[in-house]
C-alpha cells in the first residue's frame, strides 16, 4: 500500500489473479502460441455485422470465460475495467453494456492491460473491489481501417511495421483468499490460478522522443518502456537479477532492439531476460515484419503463455509492462511526434 | 474504504478537495457563470495552430493553474488523471506529456471527471498517492467536426441539441493533511479549498435505453443517471432528503426532464434538489436550445461554480455525476443505440 518514489508502488495484499481468458483471431492462433489461446475464432467477424461488434463480442467473451473459468459469473464482478484502440473505447463499452457490471473506461492504448490491472490490484488492495475483470482488445480488421488505410487498397506495410493481433484477453482480479462471494453455488472451479499475485508495479508517464513515423510504433514506445523499467528499478532498489523475466507488450523486433540499446545507457543489461510479446505471436512469418502489436496482443499473450507458466512455478516473478503509443491519425496529420506510455505490473508466483 | 452494497463505496480518511481550475471558451465566459471562470480565453485557438492543440493546451493549463493556486508545481503531483471526448484522448495524452506527471489515461466520454475524481480518492484512500490532477475537457469546435459535421457546413442544430462547451477543468485532490512534499518551499498558498472532501460514491454501469438518435444526447444519458441516484440510495441508505444538492453534468433541460419522470418511478422526487450543468453554463440563451454538454461542461461548471460554494458551507453534502454517452460516430453509423454511464462522487463540507 506504500508508494515507492514517486511512480512505483507495492500491493502488501496481493492480489491474486483468478483466471485469465484469451480470445484471437486465426492467424494468431496458426502461430507458435496458438495453443495456448482458449478460443480461435476462424471467421473473424464472428458472424456478426462488422469487424467492430465483432472485437466487441470478443471483449466480453474473454471476460465471460475467464469467469466461468472460476465458477463465477458477471454479477459476482465489483468492476470491468479496460478498454480498447477504437475511438471512444467502442469494444469495451459495447461489452460493459452486455456484462452489466461497473465499469471503469480506461485508454492507453496497447498499455491498456496492465494500466488496467494496475488499477485493478490497487481497487483490490484498497478495498474498493473483490473482483476485478482487467480487459483490453484490439482487432487487425477494425484498427487497419481506423488508424491507416482502407483495407480494400491493399497498401503495403513499411519495413517497421507490425502487425495488430485480433484478440482480446482478460485478466481477473481477486481478492487474497476469497475470489467471490457466490462462488460454492456455482459449481466446479476449472483452470483456475491458485499461486499467482501481483504484489506491485510502476505507473507510467508520457514520454516522446520526437518519432513522427506512424509506421514505426516500436521506436516511439521503447522509450517509455526503458524509463518505466529503470523507474521501477531505482524505486525498489532491485535489478535485472531479481527478475526472471521482463515482459513487454508490443514493441516489436526493431523496438526490442532500441529497448535494449536504451536500457544499456542506463546501466541495465536486460537483453537476457526479457520477451516481448509482439515478437512472440507470430513467430518468424515473413509477412509480419516487426511483430504484432495491438491492445489485444499484450492481453492475449499473457493470459495464454505466461499466467500457466507464472502458476507453475516456471517464473517466479516478472515484471509485465505493456506500451502504449498515444498518437491519433489527427495529431500525426497536425504534425505531433509520437508520445508513448508504459505502465508496470509486478507479477510473482507465491 | 469498505464497499457498500454493489456499486457505492465509502472514503473514509476523506481526500481533499485541494483546489481547482477552469478554463473555458469565449462563450461560456459570458453566460451567467462567466465571472467563476478563471480564464475566459477569447481566441479558442489560443493561438496555436488546431482546436485540437488548444483544447490539450488548456487541459494542461488547468492543471498547471489547479496547483499553482494551491503552491504546488506537477512534479509535485502523484498522477493526473483525465481523459477527453477526442479519439484517442489526444488532449489528456498530449498535456500528460508536458505535465511530466504519471499519467492514467480514462475515456468515459462526458463522465470523465467523476470517474477520475472516483479513482483519484480511491488511489489516495489507498495511499498509492498523496495528490492527483483530476481532469477533463471539451472544445466546441474539436468536437463538432469529429462527431458530427464540419463547421463549414452551417448545419442546424435539432431542438433537442446541446452545445459543447470550450473548457477545461481540474480538481486537484490531495491527502488529508498534506498536500505535498515540498508545498512550503513554493510559497503562499491563493484561492484554496480547506473545507471540502470527497467521502463516497458510486461507480456507474453501462446503460442504454435503446436510443438511437445522437442528436438526443439528454434522453439516451438520463437512464443511466438515474439508475446511479437511486443505486447511491439504495446501497447507502440514503434519501434525496440527506442532500443539499444532486448535480448532474449535461444532461440539459430535455434530459433533465427525463431525469425527473424516471426518479419519481424509481419513488424519488428530486426535482428540487437538482442542477444540471449543461443547463446552467450558457444561461437562457436562445441559440443552445437544450444546453452545453462535453467532457469539459461538468469538469468547469464544478469548479468554478459549485465548489466556492461547497467551501463556503453553502451546500454541505452534495452527489455530483457527470453523465456520459459512450457511442462513436462509427457505431452509430453502425446501427448501434447510445449506452451511456454516470459515475458518483459524493462531495462534502468538512
Amino acid at each position: 500500500m506504500a508508494r515507492k518514489g514517486k511512480h512505483s508502488f507495492e500491493l502488501i495484499s496481493g492480489p491474486r489473479i483468478v483466471s485469465s481468458a484469451s480470445f484471437v483471431g486465426e492467424k494468431e492462433g496458426a502461430g507458435p502460441l496458438g495453443a495456448g489461446f482458449d478460443a480461435v475464432c476462424k471467421d473473424d467477424t464472428l458472424g456478426l455485422e462488422s469487424w467492430e461488434k465483432a472485437e466487441s463480442r470478443m471483449f466480453e467473451s474473454a471476460v465471460r470465460l475467464a469467469l466461468f473459468k472460476a465458477g463465477l459469473a458477471p454479477e459476482d464482478l465489483g468492476c470491468v475495467i479496460g478498454g480498447d484502440l477504437l475511438n471512444q473505447i467502442i469494444s469495451a463499452g459495447f461489452a460493459a453494456r452486455e456484462l452489466k457490471a461497473p465499469f471503469i473506461g480506461l485508454y492507453s492504448a496497447c498499455s491498456t492491460i496492465t494500466e488496467s490491472m494496475m488499477i485493478g490490484g490497487m481497487l483490490i488492495e484498497g478495498g474498493f473491489a473483490e473482483l476485478a475483470a482487467c480487459a483490453s482488445s484490439s482487432h487487425f480488421s477494425s484498427v487497419e481501417r481506423q488508424y491507416r488505410y482502407p483495407l480494400e487498397m491493399g497498401v503495403q506495410p513499411v519495413p517497421t511495421a507490425q502487425r495488430t493481433v485480433t484478440g482480446a484477453g482478460c485478466v481477473l482480479l481477486g481478492k487474497a483468499g476469497r475470489i467471490g462471494e457466490n462462488e460454492a453455488a456455482k459449481g466446479p472451479k476449472k483452470e483456475c490460478f491458485s499461486h499467482i499475485a501481483v504484489t506491485g508495479g510502476t505507473m507510467g508517464s508520457v514520454e516522446d522522443y520526437g518519432i513522427t513515423d506512424a509506421g514505426n510504433m516500436g521506436a516511439a514506445m521503447a522509450p517509455a518502456a526503458a524509463k518505466t523499467i529503470s523507474r521501477h528499478f531505482e524505486d525498489t532498489g532491485t535489478a535485472p537479477k531479481d527478475f526472471d523475466l521482463i515482459i513487454t507488450g508490443d514493441l516489436g523486433s526493431f523496438g526490442t532492439e532500441m529497448l535494449h540499446e536504451l536500457m544499456a545507457k542506463e546501466g541495465y543489461n536486460i537483453e537476457a531476460i526479457h520477451e516481448d510479446c509482439g515478437k512472440l505471436v507470430f513467430g518468424n512469418d515473413p509477412k509480419v515484419i516487426c511483430g504484432g502489436s495491438g491492445a489485444g496482443c499484450a492481453s492475449t499473450v499473457f493470459a495464454a503463455h505466461f499466467l500457466p507458466k507464472l502458476e507453475a512455478g516456471e517464473y517466479r516473478r516478472v515484471l509485465f509492462l505493456a506500451t502504449g503509443a498515444l498518437l491519433s491519425p489527427l495529431s500525426t496529420l497536425q504534425g505531433e511526434s509520437i508520445p508513448a506510455i508504459a505502465h508496470a505490473v509486478k507479477v510473482e508466483h507465491i
